[in-house]
């Protein structure tokens, strides 16, 4: 961290600033310029707000020239983690797709899904028991009844399944859930993040639709230092001004990310396109810029899904789809 | 809510669609144009999933025409609703000025405070006990005891307290707190809205910082539906491409929600700005456009705050704003 | 387009505003709901003004329901536009890479990298003569020398050339260019664009950073209505909060634009991300998704570059890029 | 500036950067924490391309410390602007308001409006002659008849009038014009800015609706660094996510830009809003958070206007509005 000190700040002034930041336990390396004198802070920087200090009186500005991520930096854990979900392993040049409604509606459309899915290549099933919706009005999930659903089309296809949970006193309804997955609205519930990283359970966690990457990072970070190391990252679309589209589909994430942290990337075209026929060449676009993996709605009756039916996909486009992403792996020999 | 239909569609699809409306409940209103067949629903469409609509195969664009929020509806609900708290009223006309620090830190630093900005016209106490942070590693609140010197606070003052709740489960340690806030990072955590419907307390709702107006009244529409109709709308900055403040304040949202929804609206200027010096400008701006409150942080000590100390005034700042704040609303007769 | 009315407005106020759209050359068509009357407008609307309709007294709110561009609408012209380059065709399954710096320095440099990147694959070469830059203090081009040395590239190796124009001024020294760029910056200064319409050079036309799709084709269409059809849309990334890269790149803009219209879509994948190891895997991603062809900078000393040296290739690094696109357009048979 | 280099690069690699920087002509200063060396660059480092150091092999990141404007710079410029236009001071305490319809249309409207502002406070005429239109389709303006029609209403008022140029060879039709105005869509449109840098006449500058501050700062001094120092600057609304307002006022654009910038800083809440009910209470928080001054579109018939009638106020709109300016002027003694 650097503080950049304002031009009229007098020696006695700085003396105070330096034995202020003493005080907490970093220590400073001062720097005079023609113009302008900078003081660089060495030592554990990563308790000190940015903020506060830019507040002092005599500090004109503030920059942090270190990640505030630890476990989830690349720089400290060099080696991709492999995330390993019954056998499918997601990260470290593993690849997997994830596929399923949006929500759980009934134990025929969750197995009618499952099996055709499974038959075109996805690994692992999704489908959501409990439904954040914009609106109290609409549609909230089957809840507990659609995880048990869930669970039965895992016992007849082995498809390890993943689920949102909305709040971490629904915990014990998700023991034999394999992946739980944090929407984007909660990338920030801190509290939930907390819980999550008690648990040992991979965690599918969703970039907020405006957050930074470095705030997703921060945000795996909190279920990390409870212990869990086994966070997937999701890119699930940004918020723009930009309305053809529900949401913006940032893929520079993946390179980014690849390139910031160990921890593996997957793309959810579909939430972040909104639009079923725009889902393929963003799921192909996903692929070859580098994904760990795509997280695909699809449903056996879009027209009559509750919810989200415009962006999913037939059984047939998903098959369509999920060869179109065989050939480019094959051809990137990725 | 209309939906254009595409060009080419027969008959029999067009009144197949139709079905498909009726079926849901929803009359409707066909209108053909030299270019465009148009069908109008009419009844109500608060249910039906516009996403959807536009997804089904013959339907070009889908246009809700009413609002999808009831209990927050201006127009069904023509007078300002008016929130009393301890004798204090907020709405309809009535503006109250809420402040105090932004974490609670020690009996004397909240006591202080509290005694200083009351002596400067603040109605109300603010102070975060449990406090969202980006990073783990940075101070996370008192908690629990933070709610117990806020609560000795209000004892010496009988200032009424407004502090942040960030978990359900923390419910039962705020049943002396007189108005409950909701984060703007939680403002689209829907369980906790809707325990918070089932208490009676008002709510401070910050608007989300990359949410919607109306997505701010769809979240005020979750805890009004659960029956509690006390909430207060607070806009507290949007998070834009600028980047000399900590995030843009939106003014224009004072204005507009007056219009949409009866409910009161107040401002937070020190969390949109961040920077203490922008802080009285901004303050004074919100009630020269018609804000029902400001809510300010107030810092005895900014320099050695436990967090957000860029942005806090100290007392004498506060008292010269509060000052300013009673000029603009003695020359607006407001 | 279609007027929602104010519930209150009376009959003979909703006359007068049918008499006031007839008055414009519109036909009406009223449709009353329960709730809520409409007035859908039949006929060319395209000349009015949407918010002048919203401002009427007795209207609530206006939906546009076509689209205002026409000659770029793939609606009136299902055909895909392809555009030939010196033999080159950009469009109709038909794609193209243009390469080259930034900024034209020497002729040695623009030699250099032209014959290399012809080597390993681009068509097209490109390279700043006029060079926009946020700073009057930073390099500005060698302007019309600029231009002479990329002639003389020409010259050797046969490839046309991509330039950007700044000033409808310097029109005439392009007269040998062979595809006219309007920058980002420039996407909607429209005087300049109403002189390139007057010539028929191909234009390739930057997507603003904060412009919507919508407006592009708008920009498009003020080209192409003044007679010059040949149009090349560039999606080069937009403004968003992220700031890890120097732009988003929006690569839902491929098939977006691939449904509105008939004009061919490339990607600027170097200026979108800003960073040269980030440029392939983004590039990539855009042939995946089905761009008509890809615009990207190499330089052959890049520490070296008069300007955006960080997010240039090297020529072996293009040379990389070049060969996994081919794979992937080969994969995929497009 | 300072650039942060990589934890593993060589003395030899560090020496290199250093005589690189000093062959740019600056000076450098090395600062080596026990994680992160440092180098400090000491002199003029308005020229240095920060992306490109960013780009070099052994730089991790690079930040700026010092302004890149430096005309437009309150440090070298401690005495704020005053802009004397017909005996009308803007700047330094001096507050203007500027009124008049989007687009002139005729003798009698241009003055019949003229005549009503002037009445209710206005001191200068605004009024569009050359208008940029998002789509071609739509009315352009009365160009040079405009400009006319203009300068027959300063002769009967007195008014000194401020209009919009789009393209630097009309600047012959603009003698008489007191303000030139850039438009929002022409902040970057550098060649315009080189041209109106050489004319001494005060310019209006437009914040463009995507752009940062600083790129506003940077565009003033584009002006400023040919000669011409009347610059204004003008917040107009920012592109963000919302919709119910056409863009977001950025009113933290006020203290922000008097702490960076000498020059007057003036509020256009028409535009930025795009309803004309908004307007008034924006302009009054505009006065209150210390703006400059205003400019406001006033129509004498607003339904019936050529363009931009939503957000026109009616004469008699305008004179409450200024009445209350005058007194929150009044109140804060500004």
């Amino acid at each position: 961290m650097i503080a950049v000190i304002k031009s009229g700040a007098t020696a006695q002034q700085i003396d105070g600033l330096q034995s202020w930041f003493h005080a907490r336990g970093v220590k400073t390396h001062i720097s005079e310029g023609d113009y302008q004198t900078i003081i660089g802070l060495v030592g554990d920087v990563s308790a000190i707000d940015t903020d506060l200090v830019e507040g002092l009186e005599i500090v004109e500005s503030v920059k942090r020239i270190s990640d505030p991520f630890k476990r989830a930096n690349r720089k400290f854990h060099p080696k991709d983690t492999v995330i390993d979900v019954g056998g499918f392993k997601i990260g470290g040049g593993n690849f997997q797709i994830i596929a399923g409604p949006c929500s759980v509606e009934s134990p025929e459309q969750i197995l009618s899904v499952a099996k055709s899915v499974q038959k075109s290549g996805a690994s692992l099933l999704r489908g959501g028991a409990f439904k954040p919706r914009t609106s109290p009005y609409n549609f909230q999930g089957l809840r507990a009844e659609g995880i048990d659903l869930l669970l039965e089309a895992k016992k007849v296809t082995q498809m390890p399944i993943v689920t949102e949970i909305m709040n971490a006193v629904h915990l014990p309804l998700f023991e034999e859930v394999d992946i739980i997955q944090v929407g984007a609205r909660n990338m920030q519930n801190f509290e939930l993040l907390k819980e999550l990283g008690q648990c040992k359970k991979p965690i599918l966690l969703k970039r907020g639709f405006a957050n930074t990457l470095q705030e997703l990072l921060m945000s795996a970070e909190y279920i990390m230092a409870e212990g869990n190391e086994n966070v997937i990252l999701c890119e699930r679309g940004i918020r723009t001004f930009e309305t053809y589209t529900r949401n913006t589909l940032d893929l520079s994430a993946v390179p980014v990310l690849r390139e910031l942290t160990h921890l593996p990337v997957i793309i959810d075209p579909s939430h972040a396109i909104g639009v079923s026929r725009y889902v393929k060449p963003m799921a192909l676009a996903a692929v070859a810029c580098g994904a760990d993996g795509l997280i695909i709605e699809v449903h056996n009756d879009p027209r009559n899904a509750s919810c989200d039916g415009a962006q999913s996909l037939t059984p047939d486009e998903f098959d369509d789809l999920s060869a179109d992403v065989d050939k480019i792996r094959e051809a990137l020999k990725v």
